[in-house]
This record gives structure tokens, C-alpha cells and sequence, in this order.
């Protein structure tokens, strides 16, 4: 049984596990005020290369909903990429807290300065919003990254706008170690006022941290995060994960292997025949296959389908667990 | 000084002001509990066939807001073509309340049931809204409009999906003045679970009217009008004016005079060579105009320009106190 | 039959509809971008002795939610008198918007400055809100006033803990009036960062102008304003009634005629053995009225009742066209 | 070093933790879907005698805000006791979601059925809100639990008005296994439309389950939770824990243990001259403890300071962690 389907159906990695349960008997105060929540946003500080205020919340569309609400005044939009989980994978959580989305087409989930500049020309009538931040994840939920000039143009365009702009890491551990990124964690700080750090997908149980790179962003942060329910009461767990997720550079291991098995995944499936629709970038695959093998191949595996249409739209993600074995299973049933 | 600028730039018509000056010294209770406001509502009633719950609220985007936000679940969105004025016309007054808006592509403007059906056949994931409202307005943002036929086959789509139908009647009276319509009002509760009916456009101070045909979706709405800042205290302005604009069919006779103008422009444009985009249907003519001729358009008359680009896209807006002579001036402007 | 229910019973002012009237057929631009708006501003900023931007609104409870709702940070909460308009008249509008609102006991509708100082002392911890604003009204519920003492003080109170101050004036004019008061309109800059001149209550149609004196929270509000559903089309409607309230000081003498004519009612019940439960300061007077009385009241009369109990305290309230006949017929109820 | 700061401060119960280390390589499907979660809901099930739709959220906020904010009407109130927790401790969440919270006095923390009723007839009018939501919590802040004759008496108030119950349980354990509670679990549903079972204060990492007896609640329950950013992507964390809390009565052993610790606490307390202010029923006493003693106990332990004064009143909360040398030494400390 293959499991592709995405990253996160396990516990979590051994050795974060291994610091969480460190933390037993410790009589830690709650809500992120312990010495562990303190060193991990310690460890990002030294791997951004400067300290910034750091909060760690329970999941990805937590840090979403959080970086976009606190600060936009009511009638200030948030500009995303027409494909961006926001639009799409959030139930409107953004719609939820007032604010609506503007989208901008794109070819593949990445967006395009000059597109996104004409766009934004568009806006200044009192008919209708003012944009107020720009949100873009990286990677991407088609799989594809930024590279350091493509950040470079956009953060030209927010601030020819005066926007904000915010990265959603949610998978930035696969980005990062993508061959197609030039991009190295103590860059977001120039591109982005806030960022996520993803951990549910990247060998946490759960968890992200929103690093707050325009400082003053984060005043008073506490307050709004306990307010919509998302500030644990035992925050040490956040806190002790991203420690030994900082520590020894174990993030980037686990989205290293998680890449180096999508490459396999991708050279395997070249082989026989099937080519992403998108770019191979990160830790997932978007491949159209015929309709009758879609059944054989959910017999003896997990994978997600994108897209129903005369081929099938699936999806495959790799992560730090994935086997060799898993890969030679799903090419099986594609070549029969 | 010719003005085709909108349909709101005048005080109101003679016969409107005529009844609200009969309030002076009436002693009237506040709220919309006096008997103006009992009799325009029972006045709509007859000219429905039937008495509905009807609400009376100070303007359009009032209407639009108290329609769709009062019963809409949190997760609930609204569907609307993606030129409705809730779209881009509003301030995200919509998402301010917490829904989101699913457009569905349109050709001019108006929703064609098949294309709605299969955008709707695409959420159920627990991931995304659920749709819960559909909007439409009648006449629409192009100055379309809607026959039986084609509301019944909206209505139809709803019905399979379990979703309310809001239509939207800032300019109900041009509408259903139209040579193109078939529609009567008494024809709406068919259609639409609420409709509002609109005065601000057609001869009102201000003010439009909410009939709620499925009469469940009114209970204690009076509590969500007055939350939302928008029950008048002085609530018998918006009773005499409706009273006054049910009584011996003003209503009507405002919109078929404005849309009787609008046909004379048309044919003036018609005969110098100038098309409107759209079919021209109500009191709207969108037309496309050289670049050099909008200044001195702008020279002698008030109009809006809806688009530039390598022709202006301009619109003209007759009303009930358009003058020939309005007309004769602008086209003389656009032979020269 | 006398009319003591309530200051918004009739249509308007004669003063404030000539003026009305002139703007038929004028083709005045819509949303308050008009020159009778521009006016109404201007002579608002002479009574004030400086510009300030001014922004006219549809109502009082409009007035209120949007001075709250627009610049308060979402975890930030607004304090008010126990007995604040906002408190229990307004079916939780300030909350619908997002924002806590924090109570403080008073005596008779008036903060203490002390209690409001200790009470405020105790917020801090990110377990609950923080203080974002004070909102006080002008007379208040009560019928009180302010004088400027005790709003310097309250002013210190706001600063000390950096808060912004909104002094709702749905009966400001009546406020400024009263014999009890050593205010003008000249000094609430001073003392409020926003403030509304309430005009529905002081013989508009509808309607109330926001004063910014804090320039800078005025940015972009008509973006806030449209998305809230409460910019009207025709704006011109309320520019003209400032006009004419704000032309030979008719708000002022309009409201001088509702407090002369509380004085009379005062002092007619005062002779019969009945004292307002709160001080007689403006233009509402709060007395007890044994059981039996108030059926016979009712029977020739309009007013409120205020509370049931052992006595039952009503609310009698004066305007401009109170008559000394009905102040005679509710006496001579009383004394039977 | 004694900690009686909360019950939160430790990773979880061994027992929990070992039934979530059997996830590792299990291939859970995500947001719910696992057998875990399938068998934490039936054993909850068991509990209370029937099955009804169970939800597992993260966390006690979570709980609250969900409960209360996905089927109350905008115009509707939530009703709470005026020491409830969302009303002074969840930073306005539910003011957050738009809905006000009507507090009721009471004397320690439990509603007086009669005084509730009292409160609720005086609403009604279109000037305030509706109240819709009865909330309490069992155990309440100050540590007092509700025995099944009062919930009866609540619940036929909560009738009479037409009102949901929702009973808050983060510290229901501690609650049930009260000497002074006659409640069991499957007692539960006759009280409550939803209730929750609260997790983190009973030895889970996090995570508390919210039953819907009112079972039509729950629809589409889940689009709500993953809008407002609570629906867990490994939801079989949340699963498993309760797995393993409602398998061999391990939730009731926690809480037992919990309870009879601060039975010891107040007896040893009780034989050196100090009584808790409110009744000890749970795992929580507050005591008033004399100024200069606060210092050397802050030296030697953690706990809380519940309010400042002329004595200092400070609040002690007891475990199954807690150890009898802990109580030693803090009596030491109070006894010198």
C-alpha cells in the first residue's frame, strides 16, 4: 500500500517526538511563555540571521487567517493568486473575518508581477475595496516555488502599492530545498512583513510559526490570536517541536528527503510516459491518468484527485517516510 | 448641460414629494409602524396579488446586505454573476458580513442557468463554502434583463441545489418597463425567496423596499435591520414614498418614461453609427466611444466612463425627466 | 393629544425642507461630492472655528457603529455608560461589528472619571480585551449633560490610558442648550477624537454629521461607509439639511425651543408635586407616574414608558413644536 | 517546588501517550476521517448511553466559540453567568464572531434559575438583542458544580424562553467526580442541545470533544470548524487521545485523582485556619491569604493570583499529578 496522499498522515519525525517528550514533567507555564517557545523562535532567529517576533499556532489555515486579519482595516483586501489555498481550501475563512479575496489568474499558480501590477491599477474607486496585503504561498499549491527575482518583483509591486505582503510556508521546508529555488530562509525577511513556517507538513504533529519580519505587525498579537481560539494553553508543545525542528537543521533534512523521493517519483513516471502538468518543483506531482486506471491505482494506495475531465487530475505527494517501495507500487499499476 | 450620469441625481419626483410633505404634523410612530408604512406595504401586497412580509431600507447596497446576510449559515456563500454590483460595487460589504461570493462567468452580464448549474455541480468538499443564496439582479449592471423563462430556469438550478434566490431590484421598474420582458411583478415571488424593489433609482428620495415572498426568512428581521444601522427612525419617509409610488402606478410610469428615453438615445446613436455592447433593454446604454470625443462629451454633460482602453467605454443613464433636447446635445457632440 | 414620545415624530423643520427643495432639478453628483455637502462641512468647520473632515451619515445608530467600528483593532473594545445608547438600544450593533463593549457602573447615566479610571486599571492581561475608545453621549440616556470640566477629566482619563474618545451627539444640540451646560460646540475637539451632530433628533428628516477632529481616523471612511450599506446615493439629501440647520444658527435655536419648553413641562409638574427622577438638564424629563395614571395618560396621549413597577417611570420627551396646550392637557391628566 | 498554578502544565497522561504513539505509521487519513476519531465518538457514545455527532477541537476557546457562534441568528445573544469564562477570560471571542453576551449576577459563579428567568423577560423589544444561547460551565471559574435539580430548573428556563444550552466542560472530570455533584455523563444530553468534554485540564496533550445531543446542530458542522481555523489536518491526534481518555475510565480516574488531592489541599488548609471563599467542589480553591505571605510562596511554587486587595486572593489548582510533598510544602510556608 502506497501512500501519497499527502504530509500528513503520521505522528510525526522521531526526533521531534523524541524533544516533545522531554517536556513531561517539566511544570512549563502555558500559553508560550516557557523556555522552550523562547529557544525555538531563538533557533529561526539565528537562521533568519536576526531576531523577530515569533508566534507559534496550531495549524496552516490558523496562520493564514491570522497574518491577513489582524492589521487590515475593514475595507482592505487580500490579493492571492486565483489557485491559492485561501480561495478555495479555506471555507472562506478569510471571507469569515471580513475581508475579501481579490484574485489574479495565473498560468500555474504562480503569480506574475506585471499581471498582478496591472491588476492592482485597477482598484482606487470607493465603489469598491482598496487592496491592503498580497498573499502568496511558497510552494505553491501547484508544487511550483519563487525564486529570489520573482520575490524581488513582486515586493517591488506591493510596495509601488503600499501593501503588505505575506508568504504562506505551509510547505515552505520542500520550497526551500527545491533544485528550482535560489531562496534561502534568511531571505523572507526582504520580501515578505509576514511569513508562515510550516510544521504540520513538514514532521510536526501540528503546528506553524508566523514570523513577523515587519515588527510592529505583531503588537498586541496575543491578544487577537487567543481571541479566535488559536492560542494553546500548553504553547510548550509548540515551542519544544520547533526547537527540534531548528535544531540540527532537521526541517531541512525532512524536506530534503521528501524532495529526493518526488524526484525519484518523477523520474520513475517519466520512464513510462507521464508528465506532470506542472513543473516538478517540490514535494508534489499533478498527473493526469486514464480514467480506468484510477480505480486500480486506489486499490492499493492513497493519493487525491484534483480533477475530474476525459483524463484524471491526481496528485502526489512525497514526504521524509516515503519508500522506495511505494514509488515502485504506483508505477506498477501505471505501466499494466 | 445634458446629464446621463445615473438615475439618483434629482431630489425625487413631484408626486413622491406631494405625499411626504402630508406627513408634516401627522404625529407618526417611528420604526415603520405607522400607517404610511402599513399602506405601501399593502399596497405592494395588491400589486403582488398577495401580501408579503415587506421591510422598507434606505438604499441599495442596504437591500443587498440585509437580503443576504440575515439567514445565510457561516459557512454559506452567495452566487452572483461576476459583473453583479455585489461584486465590485460594494466594498466587499458581502465578505464585511461574512460570506463569501462565488462568481459564475457571464457573457453580458446575465447568469445562463447551464453554466450556473455546473459551477454549482463543483462544491460539496468540505474544504470550500457551501453555496447557500443565489443573486441576481434584474435589470442588471449591463442593463439586461431577464424573461420568465429564463428567471424559471434560474430558479429550477436553485431549487436542485437547495438554495435561496435573491433578486435584486434597484432597478426593478426599467426592468419590467422593458419591450424584452415578459415579466410582471406579481411574476417575482415565483422566483425569488426576496426581492427588493427599488425607489432611489425610480423617482424616491431614497429608500427600496424587501418583500420577502418566502415569508419564513422575515422572522425578526426588524432585530437584524436595526443591528445593522439600518432601520430608519423616522421609518414613515420610506412608507409615504412607496405609498406614494404604488398608488395610481407611478411606479411604473417613472421607468417606462425613462425607458422610452433611453430608446430615443439608441435610436439617435443607432442612426450616427454608434452600437450599444449590449442589447439595449432598459434605461442603461453602454457604448463605445473615441478616445478624442470624450472631452468634449464631458465639456457639455455628466455621463461615466466604465472603461478605458483603445475606445472609452461609456454609459448613459436616462431617467424620468430626461429632455429631448439631452439628447439632442449629446448626439450632436458624438457627430461632430 | 400631546406628543411627548419621542424628538423625531414629524417630518422636519420648515427651514431644513425649503432647503430641501431648492436642490430639484440642480443634477447634483451623488455621494456626497456635492456642493451643498461641501457647504454643510464648511459651516460646521465656522461653528467649530477650524476645517475638520465631515462625514454626513443616515442615522444615530449609523453614527455610533461607525465612529466604533472603523480604526479599533480587532481585540480592542469600546467603554461605555451602563446605560449607553450602545449598551441595550442598538440590538448589539457593536458587537455584530466585531468589538466587546466594556460597562461601567454609573449613577444616573454620567460617568465618574475615577470609576472609569479604576475600572479601565483593571484590563491588562491578554486573557480579556483592551480598552480601544471611550464612547459617552451628549445629553445621555438620561437626559444629563456634560460640562467641560468633567470632560477635560474624562479626556485625562482617555489619555492615560491612550485611548480614543466618540461623543455621540444624537441630542447634541439639546446638550448644548441646557442652562446646566458651559459647553460649545467649539470644544469638542478637545475633548473627542470623533463626534456626531445628531440631526434626526433636531429637526432633519434624517441624518447626522461625524466630526473627525482626529484627522487622521477620517482616512479612507467613505470606503468604510459604503461597505457598511450606510453612504447614501443621494448624499446631496443630507448636505442640504446641515446647510440649513447650520445656516443663522437654526440647529441651536431649534434645540433652545425643545429645553424651554422641558423648563415649562418641569416646572408645571414640579407645581403638581411630580420631580424627574434624574436632574431637568435637556429636553427629556424621566418621572415616576403612580399605576393607575398611566392608562389615562395613554388615552391622550403619546410617550414611553421607561420601566414598570411599584410607580411607573415614563419619558416625556420635547422638540421644537411642543405646544403649551399639550403640556396643559398631560398636567391637568396628572393632577385628576 | 509545588505547582498549583493550573491543570495544564504537564504533556499528558502516560496513557494517552502511549495510545498516541500506536498512530506512527498507521496512514490515517486526515480531518477526522480515522478510525480513531470513528472510535473515540462511539465510546463517547457508550458514555452517555446513545450515540449522537461528536466533534473533537483543539482546545477550550475552540469549544466555546464553535458551540456558540455556528447557529445563533446575527440578532441573537448568548446568555452567561457574569464570571463566565468567555465573558472575561476569551479576549471578546464570542463579541468576535457578533454576538453579545448578556451576563446575569450571581453569587459565586452558578445562576440562580429564578434570577435568569427574571433577566430574560426583560428582553423582547426590536431596540435590543434576543437572547438565543444559555451558557454555563460545570465546573464553573470559582470551582462550583451543578447538581441535576438545578440543571433541571436551568433547562426548563432555557424552555420557556426557547432557548439552546450549551454547558462548557472544560473541567467537566473534576465536575462529575465532585462529592458535591449527583450528575453523571449520560445525564448530559437531557440538560444540553451541546456540551463539551474538556481534554486539556484532564490529561490530554490538547483537545476537547463538543457532543450535539441536538443533533440537527451539527449539520455541516464541519465546514464551520475548518473556516474558523479549527479543524485539526491530523485530526486522529485528537481522536486517539480521546480514545484513549474514554477507554477503562480513564477520564474519570484523572479527575477523581485531581479531586481527591484538593480534598487533602483543603484539609490541611482547613487545619490551619484557612477556608476557601467559595464552597470546595472541584479541583480549584480559592483563598484569601494574607500579603506578606504571597511572596515566599511565589519563591517556593507556582500559582495563580485570582484579584488583588486587602488580602490577596489566590487561586490553587490540584492535578493527578499533584503530590502530597506539594501540599506539605505549601502548607509549611502558609502555617509559618
Amino acid at each position: 500500500m502506497f501512500n501519497f496522499r499527502n504530509d500528513y498522515h503520521d505522528l510525526c519525525h522521531p526526533e521531534v517526538l523524541e524533544k516533545l517528550l522531554e517536556v513531561q514533567g517539566e511544570n512549563n507555564i502555558g500559553y508560550g511563555f516557557d523556555p522552550h517557545t523562547e529557544r525555538a523562535a531563538k533557533l529561526i532567529g539565528e537562521a533568519l540571521g536576526k531576531d523577530y517576533p515569533v508566534h507559534f499556532v496550531p495549524g496552516g489555515t490558523a496562520a493564514n487567517t491570522l497574518a491577513i486579519g489582524f492589521r487590515l482595516l475593514p475595507h482592505e483586501a487580500v490579493v492571492s493568486a486565483d489557485s491559492g489555498h485561501i480561495v478555495g481550501d479555506e471555507v472562506g475563512a478569510v471571507e469569515s473575518g471580513g475581508h475579501k479575496i481579490i484574485t489574479v489568474p495565473t498560468e500555474s499558480g504562480k503569480f506574475d508581477p506585471e499581471v498582478l501590477n496591472d491588476h492592482l491599477e485597477s482598484f482606487g474607486s470607493f465603489h469598491n475595496v482598496l487592496p491592503g496585503m498580497i498573499y502568496l504561498s511558497n510552494a505553491t499549491e501547484t508544487g511550483r516555488v519563487y525564486t529570489k527575482c520573482e520575490l524581488a518583483a513582486i515586493r517591488e509591486v506591493a510596495d509601488r502599492h503600499e501593501l503588505f505582503v505575506y508568504i504562506d510556508g505551509a510547505r515552505m521546508g520542500s520550497a526551500l530545498m527545491s533544485e528550482a529555488s535560489d531562496l534561502t530562509l534568511a531571505d523572507y525577511p526582504e520580501f515578505a512583513d509576514i511569513f508562515s513556517i510550516g510544521g504540520t507538513k513538514n514532521g510536526a504533529l501540528f503546528g506553524e510559526a508566523l514570523v513577523f519580519s515587519n515588527a510592529r505587525l505583531a503588537d498586541e498579537f496575543i491578544y487577537y490570536q487567543k481571541q479566535q481560539s488559536l492560542l494553546l494553553a500548553k504553547g510548550f508543545l509548540l515551542g519544544a517541536q520547533f526547537e527540534a525542528l531548528f535544531e540540527d537543521d532537521l526541517y531541512f533534512r525532512i524536506a530534503k528527503k521528501a524532495n529526493d523521493m518526488a524526484k525519484k517519483l518523477y523520474d520513475g513516471l517519466d520512464e513510462i510516459g507521464y508528465t506532470p502538468v506542472y513543473p516538478m518543483e517540490s514535494n508534489q506531482l499533478f498527473v493526469e491518468v486514464e480514467k480506468e486506471k484510477v480505480e486500480p491505482l486506489q486499490e492499493v494506495g492513497q493519493f487525491e484527485i484534483a480533477r475530474e475531465g476525459e483524463k484524471t487530475l491526481v496528485r502526489f505527494v512525497t514526504t521524509y517516510e516515503t519508500k522506495d517501495e511505494e514509488i515502485e507500487e504506483l508505477l506498477s499499476i501505471l505501466k499494466g
